[in-house]
């Protein structure tokens, strides 16, 4: 995963343009990704699919000449969707179009304007300050093309039964390796792993544009939509914290509760944050229209770190071994999605004899309690065809898996029934 | 207000009689009040009104001709509803007659005997302990008029709809200050202010005799008191404790919730206890056949302080700072009944494009999450038909105002259709 | 009870044979106790009846004739439903009959094998430790009769209803106090206690062979079983611990509501804990298919003592004042059965005047509140025919007994309709 950040990485990507495609591409080296291009101008639910943003080149020169600020140096210099321009300005008449950070002052700030056509240069604080007077070049070589297209992946991996898993993160931020080359690759390497799996459900792994491009996806698959029974969004998930999941806004959704037991047994200090309507493209997917069951992953949340959007968030703030643990954490997540059924007791009058069907110890009244054996006894008493795994396992405090080789047992000796997923 | 309670304290309320009409035309001076004189003899409820009762004079002479006890100097000396007597009497006979407080020596208790006929005397310890044996001279000139009528004062304020906030506070107490001098000041003068106010609901504000009052009320009312969407019966407002808010039965009416969320910005110190069912006018409008939505605003509560029901209540126990603060928070509580309204977004899938609206911020990627912007999410986000501006705030976390500022900017979008108040 | 658990403790107990029927006879001395004789063989729910169990002698002598176990000195020291077996065994062949507990060196273990045929011997682990090499000689002389029955015995007292509340015990332990003479001591004594009671429940106490006793009678009594309301597992009431209620399944039961009410009076220290379908008899009750409202009164738990199921549960593990302490807290929970009942106010408009008909004090306006009066108010606000005594004791706080009271004066008064019983 790390070195497909790295490959990644200079990719210059925005919400459109030749930086998507070329993440995307990458991606596909992985993951049967379908590429869609959807033409600027299209309307997709409140908004419209803009135009294409592409840049040659683009810098501010000094007085003396020198490149102050040069995109093909980093990205992050020129403000995304800046118009194209080329002029002489004098520093004064600059400072509206200068972004930089005065309290983190090595920091390249991350600055976008999509919709407002204007254009800008972002610095760290350090530079800018010691701008000297004087008339200042400008050249912003870049095309807005209204012929142009939004770019999204998606994979499709079908299960046996056409309701789904969606798991979506974005493409759009440039450079950046937390915000958000690890989402990108954790996703691809869970992708990965998901094709190989057997499967109940079908899963989609979506990788789109922020916001204009989870809008795209839903206004084309309305339908679809309708089909999800849990989901996550993955962003930020290499840096070294702990992880965060935040709720779907329905708040006790099966992906709640699945995600809240994995943490749980995650061994990683967690934290778990009600929905709000602010944060990455679970604003969508939970839009009071579509109310998807879908949460977030992410360690650091977006803003609890003085990195977050600056050119702080380099491959040096994640690490391979984050990557992983966010990777186990949602194989193990993937795994319950699959495995957390309901039951019913097909002999719910009294005990059934377990020891007779060999499931039982032979020798009574000894004090430990087997947790097999209490395994069974759990669930064959709150099997009643509404109560799932997971529900016996907050209950009894049983392990989950204890919980599920039990059932798997009692099915097999005929005690036991599968009425379906936990997700109905 | 402090002035009207002076200027109110002299009139020798009682439950009928000519106190309670000189205290009603006091308040007419600053209200519209009606004012409903009640036969007594009327059946109410489970109830009769009572004679009319009403004083001329009442004393109790030492064998020395001292008046230890005299209703002229203080009403309290004479025990509510004393049956005439003219008569000597010996200090042993007089003593079942005869009221202090032992443990408070110096205040003089305030008793009452509304529905036994029977008469007495209530004085500080300090005296009575001093009372020389001997005969003492007993006058209660006092009558108890089958032909009178119980009073009371009603103000209503017609509002866009009928159905009403109904305002209570009881008007029978004689001399004392915060209970109920208080209540009566601070109703009066919250009516003088919801008078000009522009109003959705009719407002109705009750001056009746304690239990008999509102019994009386309830009875004439049964219809009325079915338009009753929230209601307060006030009382004890001017001493210099904190709030207490006591529920009304339904335990979480609108009214709870209101007061609930009024009291925790009020910025001082403030407790919500639930309903019991003693207490003042609360238990009759609570009471299981009307059910109100009817909670109780107090300081401090009855019985909890020394000077509660003697002498001790006087003005200088309730201060002019805690009456206005009492106001304060109950033109809170009416500005949050008028407003506290509930919304249906109109475009539910993904979020609206507010950018294009000029609702939002034009350029991206920096952390701020300024608060109005956040007001809007939220309210899009939660705008089902069901949830109300209050319902968001405690949810959000955002302050109510910036909501109600950020619903009426969305509904002027014509994002947001108010589809009425949050009481139904 | 202590006089009893002794006159018991010899007779040796299975869950078949001789043993169970000398303790039911012993019993029938108390209770007017029908006693059952199911054939083995006859199938039971899942299970069938298995066959009779009974031994003359059984003994394990070492190579120099010692018997180091022996059935006639405890019946601990043979595995119950041990096979008939007469060899001579070398010590190292035996080790798998053998069974010690190294950490409680001092005690014989409590073995059964009633489903699997073979055959065992319990010793200290002192003794098993000093076992000289050699050969031994093992001696069962026991039958298993196919044409024997399992007995169980059962009280009925017919109350002014049908429904009914159901008290079980275990009556298949051999020589061990807590777990289980002391069950059935109290029981027995509870019985008989409430032989001389009214009442409005029927009650019937079974005394059952643990796990198949229950199944059995379950199987046989599926109609009886769905009248039943309330009930009561018991055992390990003998020991120096506090209380222990074991919820019933449904966990909201009346009887987990009265039991928690119960102990919180109980003055003693208790523990709630939830339902789980591992423990006694209640397995059985709370079968998903019967899921009866029984919870599980015991002291110290299952498991939770050393002397659990060894030979030191002896009758110095139990004392006559916990035992007598049980029966006390049975004694209350019988009573709140039948008392715990529903209310109709017939005025809910207003509070009616209790003045009037003598039922509140008849001068106002002093603090004190008198819980009588209190009683009354609350019963009369809360009673809407769903809440019950229990209800409006929790919710007030005013003792259980004074709500009863006030109620049965507010029946009288025609204020408030009886309407049943709180268990419907």
């Amino acid at each position: 995963m790390y070195d497909l950040a790295r490959t990644l990485r200079d990719a210059p990507r925005s919400i459109t343009g030749t930086g998507v495609r070329a993440t995307l591409s990458s991606i596909s080296d992985h993951l049967p990704l379908r590429v869609h291009e959807v033409p600027s101008g299209t309307p997709v639910l409140d908004w419209t699919v803009p135009p294409e943003w592409n840049v040659k080149e683009a810098w501010l020169a000094a007085p003396d000449g020198t490149r102050v600020a040069d995109w093909s140096r980093n990205p992050l210099h020129l403000m995304g969707y800046s118009t194209p321009i080329r002029a002489r300005v004098d520093l004064k008449d600059l400072a509206p179009h200068l972004y930089s950070l005065p309290d983190r002052p090595t920091l390249i700030p991350y600055r976008t304007s999509y919709y407002v056509r204007t254009w800008g240069f972002c610095l760290s604080d350090e530079v800018r300050r010691t701008l000297p007077d004087g008339e200042y070049e400008v050249c912003v070589d870049a095309t807005l093309d209204d012929a142009g297209s939004l770019s999204y992946g998606e994979v499709f991996f079908p299960g046996s039964v056409d309701e789904q898993v969606l798991i979506s993160t974005h493409v759009c931020h440039p450079v950046m390796a937390n915000d958000n080359l690890s989402g990108i690759v954790v996703a691809t390497a869970l992708g990965g792993w998901i094709c190989q799996q057997p499967r109940h459900w079908s899963y989609r792994i979506l990788f789109v544009p922020g916001t204009i491009g989870s809008i795209t996806w839903l206004a084309r698959n309305r339908q679809a939509s309708a089909g999800i029974r849990a989901g996550l969004v993955l962003t930020g998930l290499g840096d070294r914290a702990g992880f965060t999941y935040k709720r779907s806004r329905r708040g006790a959704s099966w992906t709640d509760r699945v995600m809240e037991h994995v943490l749980s047994e995650a061994g990683e200090e967690t934290r778990i944050v009600d929905f709000s309507p602010y944060g990455y493209d679970e604003r969508q997917y939970c839009s009071p229209g579509f109310d998807l069951p879908i949460g977030r992953l992410t360690r650091s949340s977006h803003g609890e770190y003085a990195e977050y959007h600056t050119s702080g968030d380099d491959l040096d703030f994640i690490t391979p071994y984050q990557l992983e643990g966010s990777l186990s954490v949602l194989r193990r997540v993937v795994e319950i999605f699959e495995t957390d059924r309901r039951y019913v007791n097909t002999h719910p009058f009294g005990e059934p004899n377990l020891g007779r069907r060999g499931l039982y110890r032979q020798v009574g009244g000894a004090v430990d309690q087997r947790s097999v054996e209490l395994g069974y006894l759990w669930m064959l008493s709150q099997s009643d065809g509404d109560h799932s795994l997971l529900d016996v396992a907050r209950r009894s405090g049983l392990a989950y898996d204890a919980l599920r080789s039990a059932s798997l047992a009692l099915v097999e000796a005929g005690l036991l029934t599968d009425v379906g997923s936990a997700a109905r």
